[in-house]
């Protein structure tokens, strides 16, 4: 039976991940729970008990096998598989993000990529057909979509939000800044700079 | 006295403010906890706690005073005052961040770019010259730069991250995916797609 895991829990999961990989590529086999706070900003007990939501992993004296705790959080996270994504608007951001090369190592395939002005329907971003989004629906499903990456401006992004929805996304990564809201069962993840950076003024206020 | 606040409750507060100026827009004067927390995927109590280490807002049966609430998270996160922002790196993804319209109606102003590439220094976006990155130390200086956005690839990013440290810059807005470190006094936050997308299918995984 598994126990219901916070989600301020999982959302730390990735970060983990990242410190282990670089880890593993500095050859290090072993790291106390001090380690991986050192690197996360975390206290020794805070990873204790991040990571004994997902079973013993550490061992007295010895800390964390770098590689078997990498592996075994890739799984948790269920990046074992590859994951399909479309992304919708193709603007000067939706082209970096065409363009992004970090998505593929990690496992995130950009299989679609959807439009509404008709001068770059039918061009090609590497590798990746832009189409029209009247397509949206009918393609997402005939190219089995994981995952939709919202690039379009504030104004249509909730409109574009709930047809994703109504296509059977069941995950969505959201660049526009709005309060999007999404029927039950779908997940969404805002992507926003202001908001990373209304929390950093809190702390420049108070140096 | 104010007492220590977490910083994942700061780090919730700009989406309280996103949630309020949309309520303010539609001409709502008050909120109850409930409201708020069904904006914010959070339970009543939730919200009354993280907003109870800022002082009384809520007013029994009434709810919070959108506008009050609204004014007060603001000055508490620092936004009552225009900060000044220095992006290195002009990319693809740079002359997104210069092109985007999203900074300034909050308070933040892209004030210098910076860039190593002699094709790019000179020309001017939005506004905004692009400078030699050997000039970053001096002219973050003279423009009293607050936040530095970080857009340069993966490589050479730490070395940036320094150089934007030494310069005095005590808080960065980092794009690229590496697990950067900073002196004691400098926060910095990462914005990175990748680590989006890997808590999304940690429950994409079990649907």
């Amino acid at each position: 039976m598994r126990r219901q895991i916070p989600e301020v829990v999982v959302s730390r999961l990735p970060m983990y991940l990242r410190v282990l990989a670089l880890l593993k590529a500095e050859g290090i086999d072993f790291v106390s729970s001090r380690g991986l706070g050192s690197h996360l900003k975390m206290t020794p007990a805070q990873i204790r008990k991040d990571l004994c939501y997902f079973g013993k992993f550490g061992r007295q004296g010895r800390g964390y096998n770098v590689s078997r705790l990498y592996k075994e959080l890739k799984q948790i996270l269920g990046l074992d598989k590859q994951w399909s994504m479309a992304l919708v608007g193709v603007g000067r951001l939706g082209r970096a993000i065409m363009d992004y090369k970090g998505f593929i190592p990690e496992g995130f395939k950009l299989v679609a990529a959807f439009e509404k002005d008709r001068n770059l329907i039918g061009k090609k971003i590497g590798g990746v057909m832009i189409e029209d989004i009247e397509n949206l629906e009918k393609l997402v499903k005939e190219n089995k979509v994981d995952i939709a990456i919202v690039a379009v401006p504030s104004s249509v992004a909730q409109t574009v939000i709930d047809k994703l929805a109504q296509s059977g996304i069941k995950a969505i990564l959201n660049y526009a800044p709005i309060c999007a809201r999404v029927p039950r069962g779908v997940r969404i993840q805002g992507i926003d700079p202001v908001v990373a950076l209304q929390s950093m003024t809190f702390y420049l206020t108070r140096v």
